[in-house]
């Protein structure tokens, strides 16, 4: 049963059924968002607030969330949910089964796959490419064109469970590999690449190569760049 | 569209809509469950016992439940799915899209995290820590205090696929480390550290860190807390 | 709110509620469909094509969707999102929250877990076991009766983000153990395993076992099932 709020702005014609979008969300133009889909879901503490204050749980939520938006162009898959106080920009798209939690803020025409987790107060660039199951905890700061391979694990506590939450920083065209995990506080710098499969303990510098557990430097991103082009000349079998 | 069993006793006030609660399942005081989620959901067995049995499946599911218990000031997010036979403790926290399967219980004020899978058969104790998409087979114990990093993954099984299941042990106030892997049958003893990436073969004595792939000792505990302690003097830059 | 179209063709009595079926779909006899699930759901330059063409985003996926087949005696079980052009054969269980894209062929008796991600244009046989969470991208071909533990990650780009996407092939019988990585285009032989937590950048013979970041070979096959059957022979404490 679609719930949407009173104070919610919809400029899009493409809204399916059985969504919630709380709070004074913007949905904008050409934005499609498909079924199962939350909008504006309020963060815990508002959550509790509204505990037994009465019988309709979503037009509680509703009146607590602060809404998130969404920009023109996007397409949020089925079952997707977004937190408030997001913004999502302009031609975002999103697999199935996401999760962007509370103050995110994700640029234009950035793909975030399907299973993906973003665990909150964090900024992502635009054109960046998040391939599915990738999780991203609180803090962390992905800039532009960033590539993360499937299932890449970021974390944010290097001795957990400690009481200080250290972000990874994952700066401009950076690409980090299928499965890999980067411990926290690190720095992958520009156009460095990590291994699929690596374990990053410490900064990546900018253009440098590294893989395996731990991960350690193996060539420049030049090597890179080279093996790449010759790969895309081989004939797929 | 919401399908509530007549056997069900609902103490709450703060139940979502477009969700099923099936067999006589309690939902106790204060505990919120947002929409879409399934509690009760009954096992394969029973599943294909009401094939072709009638045309309303959710009330057939409903027959053949046995229902799961949830807690007092629980939170249940939306998409989380719970079979029957599972008991919930109070004050327990779910992300969305979490699964817990049927014969578990799990104990008071401990979170599971969005994407979480605990496939059935499992005990888990109070106060744990169960990050976004870790995934707990059958046979897993896992004691109070523990930590699972986001993505860990326990296995079952040794010699895949064999007939014969032998669940880890992790006892109280073990942390286990992001995308972490431990291998079937192992115990991982108390106050014992497995460091992010490492894949565990082999027991971890009581207050030992291992890392690596197969991990290996590095320090005791010890200095993983004194390493802790310095870490949250740092401020965060 | 159910969806099903005009076109659909459900030989089944075991639907649930709240789910969609798109265009031409076929759902066989003594198959189960549980709630919230999608079956039919368009590709993506298809969902673009009926951006802002009105106002029933459900009926306009439907009419450009080419449906899915799904075989009999089937579990689909809720939150389960199948794509048109996919083709499921008889008897083929999934877990929640699965996704399985378009040009997909999955072969009879195979079991798909929980969170598990078929990315599309994969071809996958019969008795395959694919554990919880396992993420399988376009491009890759698995074959009869193959084990994937549980987060098993596959990839197709071996110089991310590239021009050539080059499939993983998996033959008949391997077994690929629990949160191992499969780096792109390599072929794991027949008989051939890897295990948990290895990262796989070499192809694999037949019959080899291999381990380790990167993967080596550790013994044969012949040894494996030797110590299978030891194993399976121990009781569980």
């Amino acid at each position: 049963m679609t719930y949407i709020s009173p104070r919610a702005k919809i400029l899009s014609k493409n809204i399916g059924r059985d969504l919630m979008v709380l709070g004074p969300s913007l949905i904008s133009e050409g934005t499609i968002v498909e079924s199962f889909v939350v909008i504006g879901h309020p963060i815990r503490s508002k959550l509790l607030s509204v505990r037994d204050k009465g019988s309709v749980i979503e037009q509680l939520m509703d009146e607590v969330s602060n809404g998130a938006i969404i920009g023109r162009n996007c397409i949020i898959r089925s079952n997707v949910i977004i937190y408030e106080n997001v913004e999502i920009g302009d031609g975002v798209e999103t697999g199935h089964n996401a999760l962007i939690r509370e103050n995110t803020r994700v640029g234009a025409n950035t793909r975030i796959g399907s299973g993906a987790i973003i665990d909150g107060d964090t900024v992502i660039g635009s054109n960046v490419s998040i391939q599915s199951m990738v999780y991203i905890p609180r803090g962390t700061v992905i800039e532009d064109n960033v590539f993360l391979g499937p299932n890449v694990v970021i974390t944010n506590d290097k001795y957990p469970p400690s009481k200080r939450l250290d972000g990874v920083k994952i700066r401009r065209n950076a690409v980090i590999g299928a499965n890999a995990t980067l411990i926290a506080g690190i720095e992958v710098g520009e156009n460095a690449v990590v291994a699929a499969g690596s374990v990053v303990t410490k900064d990546v510098p900018p253009g440098e190569v590294v893989a395996g557990v731990p991960a350690k430097p193996i060539y420049s991103v030049d090597v890179f760049i080279k093996k790449r082009i010759g790969y895309e000349r081989l004939e797929t079998p």
